[in-house]
């Protein structure tokens, strides 16, 4: 019985490709990369795409504070040199992602220009898609999910992107959504649009 | 034209579940890691396990030193302290593909029972799965395919494991395959047959 199953086994000589994989999804490997301030919607956005992405058979993931600074991050803060290594890597995970032949989607706040470019570097055969959450501070503040703002307008947060600390605007993002002011769906079905136009989706 | 393909996006008022993604792709997520002496046959193995995975449609990724240390560990070197450190981030980037769904294969030399252990311990969910890759020294130094124990004993390279620097075998690992004497078609057989004992992989 052991000898008649491992018929089914197919010996290669060579490594599972690249191509192979994304073959086999049916789709490219991509990362999906959400910016903005806290509050403008990155992970409601992000979970929304993938929502719609596996209803369409994609093979995705979401990387966030919940999975990745409970873990892979957890030996780092929010001093400047911390929030740099750990953009670095949550890029290099999502690059080993759609090395996998997966949409890595990515909700941080990554405030600084040069890191997102680090990580748009680091593709050079992965599309990377830097999709901008504009939305102002007033509105983000307003809706402060996680009462953050609160304590850091009190000081009990220190270096707080958009209030004490820097969030450097993307300049030539993929694509910019105005999360203030747009629904999600609305939100999610722009990004939809933009990958298929793209390529890195198959049309409908 | 724009609003016909809208019909085609469902949302979600979730995010896409572990439960979904498993679904979706046939297969638990599961960590099977390969442990063992540098030329012991780990990448080898790994490699033609995935390649068996990949013929029966699963979804897999190889983490290994060509696309972990010159990327997310390119800042560490081998030291005990560093050594943890890379075996941490692994078993962490492992478990997020898990978590993904994939069947994540990693080979490395993780000669500590210590940080095997943790990276055990981070799998509440997952199936962690060790592979002791079983040869004997003097077998890893006669193939020696990087030239790395010749370096060793030429004292160019120090710490390296097996000469100057320790490796604990695993006491309880749930496979040893003896790479130094077996076939890798028998020796990826054996690992394929124990995924399908283990209800990790559906029966073919």
């Amino acid at each position: 019985m052991t000898g008649q199953k491992a018929t089914n086994i197919t010996w290669h000589d060579h490594t599972v490709t690249r191509e192979e994989r994304c073959a086999q999804r049916g789709h490219k490997g991509a990362i999906l990369w959400f910016t903005g301030l806290s509050g403008a919607g990155k992970s409601t956005l992000a979970n929304a795409v993938e929502g719609a992405l596996y209803e369409r058979g994609c093979q995705t993931y979401v990387l966030d504070g919940d999975n990745v600074r409970h873990g892979l991050n957890k030996d780092l803060g929010f001093s400047p040199e911390d929030r740099h290594e750990n953009i670095r890597r949550i890029g290099e995970v999502a690059h080993l992602f759609a090395d996998a032949g997966l949409i890595a989607l990515t909700a941080f706040i990554s405030p600084y220009v040069a890191d997102r470019r680090m990580v748009r570097d680091m593709c050079t055969e992965d599309r990377f898609v830097e999709i901008y959450c504009h939305c102002s501070l007033a509105i983000c503040e307003r809706r402060d999910p996680k009462g953050l703002y609160k304590k850091a307008r009190a000081g009990e947060i220190k270096e707080f992107t958009g209030i004490d600390a820097p969030y450097e605007e993307p300049p030539q993002p993929e694509l910019t959504i105005e999360t203030g002011t747009t629904s999600v769906k609305e939100s999610a079905t722009e990004v939809i649009r933009y990958l298929e136009r793209e390529g890195i989706l198959p049309a409908p």
